[in-house]
């Protein structure tokens, strides 16, 4: 998508080709910077400090980080370390150990002198495939935002909510949640976002609206806590997020506070979809309860950063002194309250039998 | 309630009889300060700004607000200009003009001569009233506590989760939602409460989380987020609120994110309770739509207060710049969704028919 007017990925491969280019997202919405990684260590960190973050971003990035390793060590003890240092730096997203799996399927029978320059062609391969898949979610995803549009009055805007960041910087480009309100808007469809903040780390306010703002869709900001208000008063006609990891019986693991907007549109007759590649699927969990839910530090919740007067970036701390904070990060919506899952073959209904009509091929795994 | 081991109120006359002292809430947690009301004009911009905030502090303020008006001129035009003012400072709140018609109609009969001495005995007893209510409220709380108390293990601490700030800090001592709470941790009953943040203002973070650490009671703070999946993992044992206003119905308004709390609750069997002073039931109102809702500024969504590391307290600008933000302070949560209304006269259903039952003296108002 574009940044002041330059079309951009969320990673790409750097000129000299043994190293790869990232936006740095803990520096948005108040920088815009890029930082380059050139080692399997600098491509862990950047997963685990989120400077990629979302389910098919750090899926790429762990496969461009296997890349890296295999420049330095290509041999089958190498491999297998690296995976599962990368595999190790987040919990709940299963795109990251469905990439890595991806990538040692193909690497692992290669001979230790092809396997980087193997790992980097399947890893560019993958991010483009993301691109595609996501392309394709937004088309399935716009019918649904054409068919509200039309009960509409003329000029009056489809009001969307979505929840922390499964846009296109949670991806390499297009987004999950996004990609059919950015084809919406495309095709001229008059769509209004109403972006959740997502505390504590507010990837909504930071990264939604700053995505959303640089590719001109409109939309609002509000807290968490303003969604099933406005859901109670008509104002929103449509919720879409992403998600980390759905179980095979329809189950979404996403962004804590997922749950609770999820209630809310059941409670109001709000439909509620989560877009989502086939990645995203875990078919070896039978339920959302075995999904594992990462616990991140108190001082997401206790440090907040932003922009003071004079244009620079601090922290600050915003509770009273001494309070401890928990932090869980992901919370599960059960599938009865998910209206359906938007993938790239189409949408399905969140259940064992939506998802295997989806992908039959699944079929057997899944049972 | 104590602060570093010294009793405090939240409002209390000056010295002189002829102001006010309040506790400035805009600067907790980062600061405790206090500011004296000389005139009507320093109350109305107290109230409106939240230096004093919460529905019963506010009433309390409001009536010396009043009397410090009189003080100036206690003629008939100058008394419903000073209620009038006054009432429109803030919305939602009942307790704000439950108090200035309480004032109104003690001193409206008064010679204009003794109203501003007798205004402000009335407020003084407003204010020792509405500490005996609190107290009341408490005690019956503290029933339903012990009840869950007796089901633990020995030792393992009755967990209840609190949104926005129904303390003392809201009140002008023991508070409503959180009288149980320290009632509890007083006859020596172990509590633990989860102090949900309470986005845009942090009322949480920056209020509950201060005067429970001021007190002693073990809380944790969490983003506003997170309190659903706690409810789902059985981490949570006991909701309890406050609230600024309750239809006839039993509908409560309370800070936004209010309903998302009732509705995970409800969705996982966890009790909900919403206290409060009779001054907060608007018998007027036949059903929570009817309520008033306060839309704030975007400042408050869009700017953050905390520490920096030097001590000094800054503003930080926390979105991406240029989106704009909306601000809904309240939202409704049906009575269908609360378990018990705990009042100074007992726990009520929230119902028309259970208010009644506990007011037998309102029933006819409140057909």
């Amino acid at each position: 998508m574009k940044i002041d007017g330059v079309l951009y990925r969320t990673i790409w491969p750097s000129d000299d080709g043994a190293s790869v280019v990232i936006v740095d997202q803990t520096r948005l919405p108040h920088r815009f910077e890029t930082v380059t990684l050139g080692t399997l260590e600098e491509a862990a960190h950047a997963i685990r400090v989120m400077q990629v973050r979302g389910a098919p971003l750090i899926g790429v990035t762990a496969a461009y980080g296997l890349a890296l390793a295999l420049v330095r060590d290509a041999s089958d003890a190498a491999l297998a370390q690296a995976i599962e240092l990368l595999a190790g730096q987040r919990p709940t997203a299963i795109n990251l150990r469905w990439a890595l799996e991806e990538m040692r399927s193909v690497l692992q029978p290669q001979p230790p002198g092809d396997r980087a320059c193997r790992a980097f062609a399947k890893a560019a391969e993958m991010a483009d495939e993301d691109v595609e898949t996501c392309r394709r979610i937004g088309g399935h995803g716009l019918k649904l935002i054409e068919e509200i549009a039309k009960t509409k009055p003329a000029g009056e805007p489809v009001n969307i909510l979505t929840h922390c960041n499964a846009g296109w910087l949670a991806c390499v480009d297009w987004g999950t949640a996004t990609s059919p309100i950015y084809h919406a808007h495309d095709a001229g469809i008059p769509v209004h976002v109403w972006v959740d903040e997502t505390r504590p780390r507010n990837q909504g306010a930071a990264l939604t609206a700053f995505e959303l703002g640089a590719h001109g869709v409109p939309h609002t900001l509000i807290v968490d806590n303003a969604g099933g208000h406005l859901m109670q008063h008509g104002k929103v006609d449509l919720c879409i997020v992403g998600t980390d990891r759905v179980a095979a019986n329809g189950d979404v693991a996403n962004k804590i506070g997922t749950y609770l907007k999820a209630l809310a549109a059941h409670d109001t007759g709000v439909p509620f979809y989560v877009a989502l590649p086939y990645s995203t699927i875990d078919w070896t969990l039978s339920s959302g309860r075995d999904i594992p839910i990462e616990e991140r530090g108190a001082d997401e919740v206790l440090v907040m950063q932003g922009r003071t007067a004079d244009g620079t970036v601090a922290e600050v701390e915003i509770a009273a002194p001494g309070s401890p904070a928990a932090n869980p990060a992901f919370d599960v919506t059960p599938a009865r309250l998910v209206t359906g899952l938007i993938t790239e073959r189409g949408i399905a209904l969140a259940s064992r039998e939506g998802l295997a009509a989806l992908y039959p091929e699944r079929r057997e795994s899944a049972a």
